[in-house]
């Protein structure tokens, strides 16, 4: 088994599912929650979501070895309603709690045509967009968010305050892809700040806050003497609280400090994270086709846009998302190096071959 | 009855409701209507938030009296489930039918736990904040947003994509005021723009996107040469159209171009402006006090965070705006002069002395 650095790697698919899957089981997880973690992590890497992706799977292997992620328990409903639910993950891959929870959500909704499923005790689970996007797959209206760890400083702060708080939408779309945003409340997300440092650029003064609370574009101070800046200042700030407090404070979870880090966090304690996800039934609440047909309008409305020089065209969110993935099915991924890398680390940890092993 | 332009006036917050009270009955509408608009719009101007308070009466009346705002007709649920509904606003004020919806939400979330109900054929409705605001009020996590006409970019585009979008939560807190969050998902408000315009201020180059495309600085195009920048690029535009889905496509109203202009549009025309709200029945969902003690800890750890130099306290959302609002209350209102200009405005229009009238 070799190592390889700044190389990218083209893999099927099927062949990432595969290692994936593997790698997995030789943690000694279920089948259900092998596939459940390995559908979200190479959804995003088939979306060109890489930080989302794969590579996230050497940590968790790590937490699974050490105990802070679980695999003897199911992630269950203990209490609900007709319209919502709460889920505690007990410390279960957060893949499993998230999908459990969407299709909880899901249920709900196509019975009562609205749902709110909160989550406790889960863990990292990657990928909003993923969840969203179950709800989308079936014709539902998916939202899904999750809170985490500060890192992002409040207006005024000197410190952080909340956590990158990801929020995510997916809205079926006929025959078409489903529209689909994942965005985390800040500016931009840590791991620009890390590249920019690694590569030695510059970075914008609405990047980072520093430990005096003022902007500073010295990115080598993040994480531990700088704050991510919330975007648009109070908005950001304000959003991310919403999203606390139907990711958190509603559905029972850690909020902000008492939250485990996943990377950084000692591997055998839970983060305790948690979620929520949202589902509404558009052909229960719209004439059918005819939600289908306005967002068929709306997409070309905005598809028409004049657009400055050098753009092509006004894109949909999600578009360049599904344009990757549709490549990805055809050609397979294209992994960056720092994936590649991962992946290696994640295959020696398990004992499992690399997917391009064979090649090499 | 004189003219005064640039003083402030200063009135009791009875005194401003009298006003708008008498303002709207004598263009016709029912005692529940004015009541409905009246409550609204001083709310706002209680919190400080002038742009959305009684500044706006003057273009209702007018709007009024040229049949675009009906005064004959009342809001109705035209279908609903147990956890949604969709309400018909047959051109009635937009706060009549904001705060019937926000009703028909509560109800629905009381009895399922959560809900959704959509707007269609509304009006302008002033602050989205009031109506998350009145599920606060009852206990209720409440979120209000509505769509407009464009005036925001889409990245990469020449035009307005998408309208201003407001999105607002608020949140109950026990014994202490609501968290109330009220943005609208541009950079920031067309009125800031004016503002900078009219004393000749240079403005940043993240509020205004030039009939090329590219950022610009001059504020003297907006609106007809420039449209606003959404907050954070594509994280404020993917933002705008979830909230155009929720409250556009999935009710189906107007969307986008189709929505009537509501101050320079024909005023005689509905502007069959869509709206969106939902309620979590937190009782039902949290375990009784635990909610409200969940809150409280948060805000404590907010509170106490270490600020910039210069900075006293990071704030809440909304706290702001409930110290102004207590202030109202005991000392009324400072009106700006623009506000007042408008008042005086209104007043004459509808033939209504204004609540400073006495006492010139």
């Amino acid at each position: 088994m070799s190592v390889t650095t700044m190389k990218t790697c083209r893999v099927s698919v099927s062949d990432l599912e595969r290692f994936c899957l593997g790698a997995l089981r030789a943690a000694g997880t279920s089948e259900n929650h092998a596939w459940a973690t390995t559908e979200a992590l190479v959804k995003a890497d088939s979306w060109g979501v890489f930080t989302h992706g794969t590579k996230l799977l050497a940590g968790y292997l790590r937490r699974l070895r050490a105990g802070g992620i679980r695999t003897d328990v199911e992630p269950e409903i203990v209490s609900d309603g007709p319209a919502w639910a709460v889920v505690d993950g007990r410390s279960a891959l957060g893949q499993v709690t998230g999908a459990f929870a969407m299709r909880s959500a899901i249920a709900k909704a196509k019975a009562v045509g609205v749902s709110y499923v909160g989550v406790r005790n889960s863990n990292h689970f990657g990928a909003a967009g993923y969840y969203a996007w179950l709800a989308a797959r079936e014709g539902l209206i998916g939202v899904a968010m999750c809170n985490d760890v500060p890192s992002v400083a409040a207006p005024g702060s000197r410190t952080a305050v909340t956590g990158t708080n990801p929020i995510a939408y997916a809205l079926p779309a006929g025959d078409r892809d489903p529209i689909l945003l994942d965005i985390a409340i800040s500016t931009v997300a840590g791991g620009k700040v890390y590249v920019a440092h690694q590569r030695g650029q510059p970075i914008p003064p609405d990047w980072l806050i520093g430990s005096d609370g003022k902007p500073t574009t010295d990115a080598k101070l993040y994480p531990e003497h700088a704050a991510l800046a919330p975007m648009s200042g109070h908005k950001g700030y304000g959003l991310a609280l919403l999203i606390e407090s139907l990711s958190g404070l509603l559905s029972g979870a850690a909020m902000t400090h008492q939250i485990g880090n996943w990377m950084r966090g000692d591997a055998s304690e839970p983060t305790r994270h948690g979620a929520a996800f949202l589902a509404f039934h558009v052909d229960a609440i719209a004439p059918s086709g005819e939600f289908a047909e306005r967002v068929r309008a709306l997409s070309d409305e905005i598809r028409a846009t004049p657009t400055a020089d050098g753009v092509q065209r006004v894109l949909l969110p999600g578009e360049r998302e599904w344009a990757n993935h549709q490549r990805a099915m055809l050609e397979g991924i294209e992994l960056p190096p720092d994936v590649v890398v991962s992946l290696e680390g994640a295959a020696l940890s398990a004992g499992v071959p690399t997917p391009w092993e064979n090649e090499l």
